[in-house]
């Protein structure tokens, strides 16, 4: 099994990619890695040459890049280059850390569709009370969906929970401002009805609220929520932590108690860190595209890849394609 | 001037309810309440009557009922005679605590809207870090908006900034999943240009990661996105202090660090609590309508009263019409 992996894209490339990607080898025996980048930069970082090459290039997909165009027209750049191994059957699946709406687009334009699926969906893994976590699908591949999309992030969504998460029959949920199957909007209602005609374990409506507590393995919606609900849950914790922070130091007493409870607060912050789910999967590309977090170290790259070897050992996409046909039918 | 409230609504109702509407009286010389609801129930609670009456009724509208059928059937109940007081002119305002949905309906079909708005919204002041707050809207009263609709809240929500919160030029923000100005849905992007051709301070897309940080004073969207915004904060703030209140409790050390901590935690949750904002106010309606928290204790019921004072008061339906005229010209 092969790995392709923009070793430019993040905020900590190519040091932490690299990094990350020579424990997963050490890690998972079975696996190869192709690291696609400026071989200068990268050469530092590697200890270890053993199933790992590189592709050099100079060329990179910035940040700040408007994502269709940097696609487009920079035909070297790392991200580009690497969607072309798996396109070209070089590789199995690929990892960037770099920019979103690039990546998105490298793998509608280089790695293309499945067959039956209309629009790929963006799609981490979040961290819930219980430490199970969740599947949220779409964050933003699609801010226009159509009930039929909707549809087919439940059936992505669930190949992907029993395969690679190994829960058997997920509990798949429909975001919703109600748990009563007439609430919604239009798009809500009419995917509420689809969804319900399938053999998908759906259980119905599910509230924003009750996210974190784990209340569906899989919850789908479109992409401009999905969006919304994602980055509301990082800024709400983020600023949570910044509250209790102040609080814990703004005197000596409680500098000295919150010193005290240093290891169950860092225990807690992990709790939170989704970097152990692994990045955000695309989902219905013909092979794995992962899309690490921007801000990712090494474990995270770690985790990236361990995501991707078990898309490819599992064959998500060959259950997704089952799923659809199944549907059609 | 005078506040009707229905003293039935709500998880605490007529106990809280009653408290806090008296409460009030004390605290402002300037209004009069009437309180509708059961007064076998009601009278217990009630230890002066000074500017204080009560309208007889045992017909209640329940938490599951469907909201529009109740409104329209329940013609005795006391959220429907609180809303009469309203609309017949014996009353300025009107609070409760009850069925949103049922609140909502009795606000469009009894109150009436404002000419020139098509949609009412539904309001609340979030807290930020900063302890400043924001409006948000809609949060649900209307799940199919249109571009429109959205122009129409930021002129309701600037006006409220303005006249009940003192915030001279409030900073508009429209919820978007990205900062960029071409970003969005289709409704959002149609929104923006909207916004932009209008004499507001409008500053733009704001992300869902920077609600928190206060990043604008009124934040507009459609009711669906905004209502999974509104719970994913409510949610991710209490899987939060849940897993911090595990965390403190897992061992003695941790216990006694977190009881010389408790004044700081306690103070930590007083500023996620919006109570202190007041209830979340129904804008686009003839007068002021109040939705307080289905769990308001009298605290809360007090804050709504002075919410709903102020925007009398400050006449913000005056100012929402004059606003709706000007773009209309």
């Amino acid at each position: 099994m092969k790995i392709a992996i923009d070793a430019m894209g993040g905020d900590h490339a190519p040091k932490e990619v690299v990094i990350g990607a020579q424990k997963a080898i050490e890690h998972f025996p079975d696996i190869e890695i192709t690291l696609v980048g400026n071989e200068t930069l990268i050469r530092p970082y590697i200890t270890n040459d053993e199933r790992l090459s590189i592709i050099h290039t100079e060329q990179v997909i910035e940040a700040t890049d408007e994502p269709v165009r940097a696609v487009r027209r920079k035909k070297e750049a790392s991200m580009v280059l690497m969607a072309n191994e798996v396109s070209e059957g070089r590789a199995d699946a690929c990892i960037s850390a770099g920019n979103t709406g690039a990546l998105m687009a490298a793998g509608l334009f280089i790695v293309g569709r499945i067959d039956g699926i209309d629009r790929p969906a963006l799609a981490p893994t979040l961290p819930t009370i219980d430490g199970k976590g969740f599947v949220l699908l779409d964050v933003g591949a699609n801010v226009d969906a159509r009930p039929e999309h909707l549809l087919q992030y439940a059936l992505m969504g669930a190949a992907y929970a029993e395969k690679v998460r190994g829960i058997s029959r997920p509990r798949i949920g429909l975001l919703n401002v109600g748990t009563e199957d007439q609430k919604g909007n239009e798009l809500a209602k009419k995917a509420f009805q689809l969804m319900q005609q399938t053999s998908l374990n759906f259980v119905g409506n599910v509230e924003a609220r009750d996210l974190l507590e784990g209340v569906a393995d899989v919850v789908v919606i479109d992409g401009f929520t999905g969006n919304v609900a994602l980055k509301t849950i990082e800024g709400t914790a983020i600023a949570v932590f910044s509250m209790l922070k102040s609080a814990l130091t703004s005197n000596v007493v409680s500098k000295m108690a919150a010193l005290a409870l240093k290891p169950q607060l860092m225990q807690l912050k992990k709790k939170m860190d989704y970097a152990e789910y692994g990045g955000a999967a695309l989902f219905g590309l013909r092979a794995p595209v992962i899309k690490a977090h921007g801000s990712s170290d090494a474990h995270a790259i770690f985790h990236a890849v361990r995501q991707a070897r078990e898309m490819v050992a599992n064959d998500v996409v060959q259950t997704v394609k089952q799923s659809v046909a199944e549907i059609k039918q």
